[in-house]
Formats: C-alpha cells, structure tokens, sequence
C-alpha cells in the first residue's frame, strides 16, 4: 500500500518532550509513533500501530508454529477466581480495582493465569485432551509505582502470555523448551540484541525460570554474563563460586577484643590496624539478622552471614527466601531479642539462642573471620567455621560484582544492564491445584496437570528496538517491523521528478511493499531528508537534482547512500529488501 | 493453514446454557466460540476469535478504502478531557470508573470523542491538514444495567470508531457520504440483512444521523419501513403525516358536559355513547402535561396533546425534546399549578395560564375534539382547533402502528425489530468547541473544525450474523467469516481414508484455504456430522462409505449436499468457494 506524507495523521517534533528521559522514549514521541494520555498510558498513533501491529504477527507467527491456540480473554475480571488465588490481596497497589453499577468488585487483568486455567477445567476432563497450549496477545493493565520510559513500563500495555498444560513434568519440560525455542526466534527475526538470563539459582527448590532480557545501558534489570561461556543469569539468580576449605588444626583460638564503636566494617578493620591485625574488609564476617515469614506461618528470626566487603543485595536476599517473605529488623524485634547486640552480632549468638544461620558460600570450613562477640564495644578475632561455628546451610545474598568468579571454566563475570523482554517459567501445579483442576489419567485415577507460564512484553518490544535501533538523527527500523519499507522522498521541483516518484512507489507497493511518499508540494528537501531519518524506514529513495541525469538516491538508513539509475531502483530495492 | 479438531481447543455441548434466550447466544456457547466470564464479559475461544477477527479484517479493509487512518487510544483513560465535555457526570452508572493508586480519577473508555478531538487539537493547526479521518478498532466498556444475550449486548466489546474533521459543513456532509457507503459495502461482504433508519427527525434542530438495523425478531430497537418505497426510520424518527385541515366555519360551537368519573379515554368514550354522541377514542384529545428542562435551564411545564387512541411514547417524547430532558409530573408539580385538574386537563386551561402546548401533527386546524374542560368530571365537546385553541407548534409524541401512512407514495409503514449494528452521525461542533480546536483557515483566521461520528459494533456483529444465519442444526457462517472455510470429516475407518483427507486438506490449505479436519479417531461419524453442522463451517467434506468406490461427499451447509469423485473435490471447493 502507498500512504502519502500530504495526509498522514502526523506531526513530527524537533524537540525531545520534557518528560523524557531514554532514547526510545523521546524518539517515539518526537517522530509520532505514539503520544502520552496519562502517566504509563500512551496512544498509538498511526506510525506506531503499524509497528506494534508488525511486532504481533511475528510473535503470532512463532507462537502458531509450536502449536499454541490463540484465544482472547477479557481485561475487565470478576474478582472471584483472583480471590481463589489470593492474588486479588497479593498484587497489592499494582492491581487496577474497581467496582461495577452492582457494586460487584472487578478488576483489570495484569496476568490471566486463573482464567486460562478456569477454561481449561471447564473444557477439558481427560488425559487425551493434553498437552494444550494456549496464548493471546491483549491488552494488560498494571498500576506501577513508577510508570517510565514512554511504552518501556506502561500501566496499560501489550502483552502475549501464554500457558501450557502437560500432564507429566517431562511434557512441561518438552513445552518450556517449545518456548524457548520460539523465543529465540521471536527475538532473532526481530533483530533484538538480547540474552537469555537463568531466572532462579534454584537454592531453594524454584523451578526452572528464564528471562529474556534486551542489552540496554538503559534498563532497569541488571544481568551477568560470563566473559568465556554461554553463560548468564539474573542478578537474582547469580551462584556465588564456593570458597576453598582451609584445615581447622593449628589455627589459633578465637580471640575477643575490645573494640569500642566500631560498629562498622570500615572502623572494625581500621581498629585491627591499630592493633597489628593483618585484616581487609574481606576478612571479617557481617551477622545480619533478618527475619522471615514461610506463608501461612509466623516471623521467624533468622542470621545471615556474608563477608564484610559485601554488601547484602536485598533482590537476592528476598529471592533467596521466596516464597517465603524476608524483612529487615524493626526497633522492637531487637528489644524482643536481647542477645541481638546492634553493630555487635556474632554467629555464636545466634546459634547458642537457637536461631537458624545462613551463609554465604564463601563462609566454608577452615576460613577465619573477624566478628561480632555478642556484646557491645567487642569483636572476636579468628573465629573459624566449622569450629567456632557452623552454619545451617548456604544463601545467595551478598551483591555480585564484575570480575567474580563465573561458573567453572567461563572465566569472570561481567555486568550489563537489561530490559525484560520474554519470561518463560515452569510453574507447576500452582493454579491448577489452587483451582481444582481433576483431569482422569490413563489408568481412570484424577491427576492434576502442571503447568508453564511464557510472557512476552509486545508493546514494550516497540520501544526495545527504538532504544536498540536509533542513531542521533532517529529511529533506525528492521524491515520486518518498520511502518513502511520505503520512503520516497521527492526533492526536485520538476514534474517529471514528482510523476516518476509516483510510478515507482506504485510498483513498489503492486510487488507487496508498504511504501510512504512524502509528497508535501512546500516542504524544502532538508526538511523532507529530516523527517525520512527521524521516521526510520529501512531504505529511503530521494529523485533530487541528479534525477534530471535520470538517477535516483537510494539512503540505507543508518548504513550507505547508492546513486544508481532511476529505472534500476526498483530490482535493487527488492535486492536489498 | 490445517487445524486439526483432534488438538484444537474446543468442547462443543448438546444443551443450550442456562442463561442463554436468543439463538445466537446459545449456539455462540454451544459450538464453543465463546465463554462467559461475568455478567455481559466473554471470553473468545480459538473458534470465536477467528470469526471477530474476520469481521475486523472486512472492517479495516473498508474503512481504509475511504482514506481512514488507524490508530489505537487507551482503554484507560484521565477524568479531565470527560470532566471537559461534562461526559464524566453525564454518563451515569454506564461509565466504568476507577481509581489509581494515587487517587486519581479514572474511566475505561466508552467512547472515544474527547481522545480523538484532542489528539487533533495537538497535531494539527491549519485548514491544509484538513480534512482527516481517524479511527480505531478497540475494546470498550459499558456497565449496561442489563447486559443481555451474550456477545450482542456486552459490558466488553470490540467497536470500530471513526470520526471525521472538516473544516466546512459541506465537508462533514462528503465524509459522512463516504461512511455510508462504506458502511453498506462492509454489511453487505458480510451478509447482513440490515436497514438504514433516519435516526432523528430533524423536528427540533437535529443534525443528520442514521442508524443500520440488522433485521431480527430478537432485535431491541423497533423500527419502521414503508410497504412501497426506500424509507425506513426508528421509531424515535418517524415524521407523523399531518392531518387533513378541516373548514372551522359552521362546526357548532363548543359545550361543556358533566363527565362524572370520565377520567380514562375509555369512560370519556362511554360517557359520550350514554348521552347520543357519535365518538370514538380517536375523537377525544389527551392532554398531557410535562416538565421540559433545557440545558443548564430551569424546569418549565409544557402541554402535550395528542389524539385519545394513541400512547404516548416515552422514546419519542425524549427524543423530541433532545437536548432538553422531560419528564412526567410529579404529585408536588401538581399541587403547584393549581389549573391543573387531573384527568381533565385541556388546551385551553394551559394556554390560558401561559403554558407552552405542543400538538401531535393530527391535530390541525379544524379538526374538533372532546377533551378535558379544566374543572373536575367535566369535558368539553366541540373543541375546534383554530377556534377555541391554537398549538405553539407541533411535536412527535404519539405511539407509531403498522399501517400508519408512510412518507408521501409509499404506502404504509411495517413495524419492524433490529439490532444496531452501525450508527453515522454528523456530530457538528460540540466536542470542538467544549475542547477548543482552533484552526487556522485560508484567510488566516480561526475557525473551528466540525465533526462526524461513525461506529460499528464489531463483535456484536459476530453474534448478529449468528443471529441471522443459523438453523436448527447449529451456525452457518458465510465464507468471508467462517472460522474455517472447509471441514473435512474422516467417517470411514480405512487407512486410506484418513490418508486421503490429509492429503486433501493439505491442497486446500496450499490454495489459501482455512481447512478443519476432524481426525478425531474414536469419534463416531454421527457425532463428527453434528459437530460440523454446530460449527458451521460453509462446506464440509465427507470421506464416508462411499469413499471405497472413490467418492466423497460436499456438503454445503444451509443447502445441497453433493456426491463427487475424490479426485475432483479440490477443484470443486474451489469453484464453490
């Protein structure tokens, strides 16, 4: 099809719109792709409807090609099904809650777990039904606290999810990997720069759960990679390398000292300087006391050890303890402990009161550290694990750094920053057991199936390639989602230049090609050369001055400009496409 | 593309659903295209979205045609563009209204004109940009007091809205033509039986606005067609044809009769036959007083007269008086306007006490009439219109019957039921001006542009076609809708057989045809028969008995079946389709 600059519903902006801060988010904007109605609540306008459009169908596509059925619930949901969940209480201040004319309490859809699994216990009874995997691509409504980026983190916002149920946990493994698979080509066909970050370490019995994060020094998430391997996980899901045990025999007793406020790592070891103590902050241990509650049961007052020139990274503090809660120690709670001596805390306290103690996996046998003694102004020096102390086991909560360890023969890791663009997880019996969901097996018995859980950010996805795709003039599209593949640019005055114009774009489009022609009579060529580049497309074709010589331009966008003849630039534009 | 009925997500049942009153609806649950999932909320399973997004595609396809631009508003949408146009109050109960985590104000959106009008208001700024017209294909929401019927009357449903910007009325009038056409083509690629009703009688100032009734028994609006001619109007639309002026000269002059209890039309009538005068219901004149508040106006109490064999029409009033509101009277307003005798109010005591009266158009000079004489149980016989009362005009109140005289020529009028499936409307300047569009014209002043306002109801359109075409068996969709365009259906156990169904949907669907294949092995062929004539796909394809003697079946639903060799079907499809 041929659209025509002269009547485009479009108004491009030359400067960046005050409340935006990324790239993606001013060059949207600025080139009308969509337009701010309320924070994270945008319009598509009609240059970016046809990219959000582009986007679906290759996602649509992938997710046809691995046997998903499309179907398309409701964003506006009874509360009934969330409150078998509990996710209408869970989801907090993110949930968009209303009530209708009956007062009947509704709510707008942020995930649809419980009505694809609803359906599926409506429609289906027996093990022969399965596998089945369902998905839609709909509209999400979300009420973040901190909407941002334009489209990057919207309060009203697109999303393909998709459910798979199996009856087996080999078939969830079978659909998970489907996923990933199609992901990967969701991804690839869109051109988008991205890796694929393990969700959970798995410490504490989480299931398998991947993120697929785009490179962007612009996102919120922050990932590692390792520097020699395929290898690379959320923050969250990071597996410190263990430390290497030492012997106990012949290392000096545990010592107390008096170290009046040092009641900072910093003071601690500039105290053991003073006193000739060979120490780093590496070598002395922090007591953290948190406390955590499992659902459905009480707090419980917990110690988590981690060496000093660490800080506790509380995202992987609290995805260590997931499901369970974790919370840092209120004034009160150290006044119902008395043996928690605020800046003094020791694993011998804490262990001797009979409070479980976590570690992190550098706190093996044999390693000496410089710690709290369990009463004010002292420390004990060369208290060893596994003699003086021993954990309960191991957590993943000290902060990663660049440069530590990656996993066995991938050298070290680095750190990058990411946007999260697709999640698949294996969810398991979750919702299908919180819903009652009996399906007869092979042998006439009732099993419950397991379910995955795959989500792709679409709409966020239009403003990943912008963020990805974009050079200091404009939006830079691939040309499987570009709103057009072609802009015709006519910058000579003459007649001939206008009808020539006009005859390639309509050949253009009869071989299948979405073509804009700016054909704006008063726009100046620099004007016209502006726009093209702030808009994007793929291949730009200028009839300037050199078309009196019978040639044409044809501009690569962010790449080579070709001066080729007129009657050529057809072939070489389907060559290029 | 092949679907395979023995993965595709889909149980159909023998019963109709509880709920479920009208044909459409049941069938719509039955064959498993949609599910419910609140009052007025539904589901599209795989079947169900196929067909919607069918109906979409002819949409977009002919709103594009007439130069339409696409783009997509929020469903969630700020108070204050609705808080400018008085629509935040005016809406009611009907208006979903929700809160955000900060408290502030929002709506899911009915009805887009503020997003449109003020998108236009940002972008644009000179005549040169005009006209344009813009339109989306969008979920909305409606809290109906009484949601009904499954899809046809949703709280959640998918809507085409278009508006247009000119700068001249004569322009509105050219953008509202080219809906309209556009509008038949899209009914008419579909199948619908429809008409095209004028929608306001144009009586007090109305602008043009027609509706498109699908005809249906099942229909919640009435409306008129004449028996001879190309008019068709709602209800609220029909132009009574006046009555014949009568000469006042000789008509014997006016006598007040004591009317004991007459205050029923039925005892003035029996009244009138005890004491020897010829008259029949039609004879007597109602007069009804009410209370008509203009817009930002004081209540103001209005006569109303119409003939006494006629309702008044509740619709028709309120259409009438539109802008204004009206309302019947209460006790109080009767105890205030003390002139006003209950069940023997007449034109004279309200004129004479400087009440507005309107008349229904039948009541012309000349014509004489029995009616109230403004004191209790007495009337008036012989009251001459032109003589002893005289209306300030004339209104449209009166219940509309078949056999009531059409326009001039056409016969009479047929009272008909539809559902509204499309509504054009020529909007004017009302959401320009509360919104301050100011546009530069030629001259370099400012004007301000005017509005047409165009919707389809496009899932809707999913249930009216099932509504219009099914039979008892179950749905028959046209091919431009179908789910799938053929089904083929293996009831014969040979290997060959199924081996040749496969084969033969695989050529369909390599010449663009959506085939289902029912390759369920266990399944009867009574049963697969009846889930294909549930589903309704346009042709199905019988590999049965006679498939030994290299014979298939083609079965076009809703008609002929067809025996033909194996060999010939694909071509025979082909040609069908």
């Amino acid at each position: 099809m041929i659209t025509r600059m002269s009547s485009l519903f479009l108004r491009t902006l030359r400067e960046d719109p005050a409340d935006a801060e990324v790239p993606s988010h001013k060059l949207l904007v600025r080139a009308g792709y969509i337009r701010r109605v309320a924070p994270g609540v945008y319009s598509w306008l009609p240059l970016g409807l046809r990219v959000l459009r582009n986007v679906e169908t290759v996602v649509r596509e992938e997710m046809n090609a691995i046997g998903a059925q499309e179907l398309s619930f409701p964003a506006l949901l009874p509360r009934e099904p969330y409150e078998t969940t509990n996710r209408w209480t869970e989801y907090g201040d993110s949930l968009f809650r209303l009530k209708d004319r009956k007062g009947a309490d509704m709510l707008l859809g942020p995930t649809h777990e419980e009505m694809f699994t609803a359906t599926v216990k409506d429609l289906y009874s027996s093990y022969k039904d399965f596998p089945v995997t369902l998905y839609q691509i709909q509209t999400k409504y979300r009420d973040e606290e901190r909407p941002r980026a334009g489209i990057l983190r919207g309060r009203e916002f697109v999303m393909k999810d998709s459910y798979s149920f199996d009856m087996s946990d080999e078939g969830l493994e079978e659909s998970y990997q489907k996923h990933r698979v199609a992901y990967q080509r969701i991804f690839d066909r869109l051109g988008v720069k991205y890796a694929i970050c393990a969700a959970t370490s798995g410490a504490m019995g989480g299931s398998a759960s991947e993120e697929f994060l785009a490179i962007s020094e612009n996102g919120e998430d922050t990932f590692v990679s390792a520097t020699d391997g395929d290898y690379a996980a959320n923050v969250e899901a990071v597996v410190t390398q263990p430390g290497v045990e030492k012997p106990i025999d012949g290392q000096p007793a545990a010592v107390v000292h008096e170290t009046p406020d040092a009641v900072t790592i910093a003071a601690l070891v500039e105290w053991a300087k003073s006193v000739g103590i060979q120490a780093e902050a590496k070598d002395t241990l922090k007591c953290l006391a948190v406390k955590v509650r499992k659902p459905g049961e009480e707090w419980e007052l917990t110690g988590v050890l981690l060496p000093g020139d660490r800080e506790a990274d509380m995202k992987r503090l609290e995805a260590s303890f997931e499901p369970a809660e974790v919370a840092l120690l209120e004034p009160e709670d150290f006044a119902k402990y008395p043996f928690l001596v605020k800046g003094y805390i020791g694993p011998k306290g804490l262990a001797d009161n009979g409070v479980t103690v976590l570690a992190d996996p550098r706190v093996v046998a044999g390693t000496s550290w410089i710690t709290g003694a369990d009463q004010a102004n002292h420390h004990v020096v060369g208290m060893v694990c596994g003699r003086d102390f021993t954990p309960d086991g191991f957590i993943e909560v000290a902060e990663v750094r660049e440069g530590d360890p990656a996993p066995e023969g991938m050298g070290t890791l680095t750190l990058e920053r990411g946007i999260e663009i697709g999640h698949i997880f294996q969810l398991g019996r979750k919702y299908t057991e919180a819903m009652d969901v009996q399906i007869l097996d092979q042998n006439g018995k009732t099993a419950v199936p397991t379910m995955g859980s795959y989500g792709i950010g679409v709409s966020r996805l239009v403003a990943v390639l912008a963020e990805q795709m974009h050079d200091d003039k404009g939006l830079v599209w691939p040309a499987e989602v570009a709103p057009f593949q072609v802009h015709v640019a006519v910058a000579n005055k003459d007649e001939a230049a206008g009808k020539a114009a006009e005859e390639l774009a309509t050949a253009l489009s009869a071989a299948g090609v979405e073509v804009l022609i700016d054909d704006r009579p008063k726009v100046s060529p620099g004007v016209k050369f502006k726009d093209a580049e702030l808009l994007g497309t793929p291949f730009a074709v200028i009839l300037g001055r050199s078309f009196a010589d019978g040639k044409v331009e044809i501009r690569v966008r962010g790449g080579e400009t070709l001066e080729i003849a007129y009657d050529e630039a057809l072939a070489k534009i389907q060559e290029l496409l």
